[in-house]
């Protein structure tokens, strides 16, 4: 057996060997291994691929597993695999994303980013004199919409906080204990009536495009604060630029974009409009899961999975079993 | 009996009255009243104070309650007091306070700050091509000294966070569920050695008086964050700033301070150290507790305390009890 790591995969080659509690071959393949099957010849049939992408129209060699090291299964054509490879892939980016909402969440409330900024030895004194308070998120009420791995995580520390959590899902059951009130998608109005913070967590699909429009943004209470860590186009572009410039909702974090760069030297602006001049708008790069530390927990899943398949216990996320 | 608000605690009276459920008088004293013997008169056998201050050398007045609406009762003359006049003090700042560590901690780690300056419609493509990954709060060590109120609320926001605590307290028995570890003051520096965070959680005492010197901050971490939300004293002010100017720690947030304004319109520098200038120090004014909704518990707190009085049912957070 040998471990194959197609392009940035290959990057994570030593962690996954320090990782590995057994002995085995761990091999780079350039990234053109994703979708070329001239390199089909070094994939032999007990190996395991670890990819983010793997299309091989014409039909797949046989080997055992592929272990996507990320959590989108887009990059993957499931149909062409041989029938007797397993797939799993990897989360962990719900504890960075989590940790970006609640940061996101005391930033507008407690505000130390303000406070900071106005604390000098000058200003000290009538500062402490006449300090304004500032807020608390003890108290206000979360609406999360979609209440998955990544809106569960929010949840688990908002409540820590005593944050009143309302979670918009079809398919939450009771939330697991994580929310005071879970709603189906029919009642998403009900929750935005309510919410002093809407997170946007569910992801992007024929159902959930456009999601937010005007009517939506109307809803919410005019104090409410949008937050976007899922995929931009849940939210009508010019319906939530209208909401923000108009101050009909009184801000929003925004992590994800309307236009991306297709390649690596294009320049694209972030939106048609522009969100990055309003004051109400804390507009960051798409980096909320984009941790030093998230690539070695995924690896270390990794890792788990192939001491699993070595000896024969059940794969952690499996996407596809073996037939 | 009437309800006797001296001082800055007359501010509150519209909230007293919303929340009592008993028809009863309240009556705004001036902030005089705290230590001139003249108002006594004022104040009936039946009734009830709330002052943050009350001093009568020659002997107070009998009243049923001294009700401080705060924590500290170092503006109370407890001894002569009548003995039949009962004390209670009111908490609740424990929520902001651990609001502004954990935003603090979020913000060393995630800096959604840092994130935001950086991000531009002209930066966005390659910020995007090229995301500098940034920390996580999740599995880091949070170590606190003082596991009181405030420690706690800490360590319960912190735990959701899957932060490990490590508490420095002599009388907090196992924490309540709450730490990880809970070691003895004469353990302190086995705390330093592995925290990436320490807070500052224990009230100024002469045991606390100058506990981090040189040689504590040289117990910590060079990657380790010192944060004080209590008094500035618990830390010698030269070698705190020796750390942070040589990076022998890595980084602060100060909201308490080593001078005060003691009247209306002095002028005083936090420090005689220039803090300020230190780019890994994040200075605030005192304000981690000073909340828009902190005085709403606290009066709260004390309506419930004045009606269990009058319906002879024990009173919360007593001091001292009337004999």
């Amino acid at each position: 057996m040998k471990i194959l790591l197609v392009g940035e995969a290959a990057n994570h080659a030593g962690k996954l060997r320090a990782e590995l509690k057994i002995p085995t071959d761990v091999v780079a393949l350039p990234r053109e291994a994703a979708s070329d099957p001239a390199f089909d010849d070094a994939i032999g049939p007990e190996d395991v691929v670890v990819s983010l992408r793997f299309r091989r129209p014409a039909g797949a060699p046989p080997f055992r597993l592929l272990h996507v090291p990320g959590a989108g299964l887009d990059g993957i054509d499931l149909a062409t695999l041989h029938p007797g490879c397993a797939v799993c892939n990897v989360f962990e980016h719900e504890i960075p994303i989590a940790e970006y909402v609640l940061a996101a969440l005391l930033e507008w409330r407690v505000g130390l980013g303000r406070m900071r900024a106005a604390f000098t030895p000058q200003s000290w004194s009538d500062l402490y004199r006449d300090r304004p308070p500032h807020g608390e998120i003890h108290g206000a009420t979360l609406g999360i919409v979609g209440f998955g791995r990544i809106g569960r995580a929010i949840a688990a520390r908002a409540r820590a906080f005593g944050m009143r959590i309302v979670a918009v899902d079809a398919f939450a059951g009771d939330g697991g204990g994580l929310a005071d009130l879970v709603l189906p998608p029919a009642a998403l109005a009900e929750m935005l009536a309510e919410a002093d913070f809407v997170v946007v967590a569910c992801p992007l699909t024929e159902a959930t495009r456009g999601l937010f429009g005007d009517a939506q943004f109307a809803a919410m209470k005019p104090s409410a604060v949008f937050l976007d860590v899922s995929r931009a186009e849940i939210a009508d572009e010019d319906a939530l630029y209208r909401a923000l410039e108009s101050r009909r909702i009184a801000g929003a974090f925004l992590d994800v974009w309307y236009r991306y760069p297709t390649d690596a030297s294009e320049q694209v602006p972030p939106s048609t409009r522009p969100f990055h001049d309003l004051p109400n708008v804390f507009a960051t790069p798409h980096s909320s899961a984009w941790t030093d530390a998230l690539p070695g927990r995924r690896y270390a899943v990794i890792a788990e999975n192939i001491r699993r398949l070595v000896v024969g216990e059940p794969l952690l996320n499996l996407v596809r079993a073996a037939s």
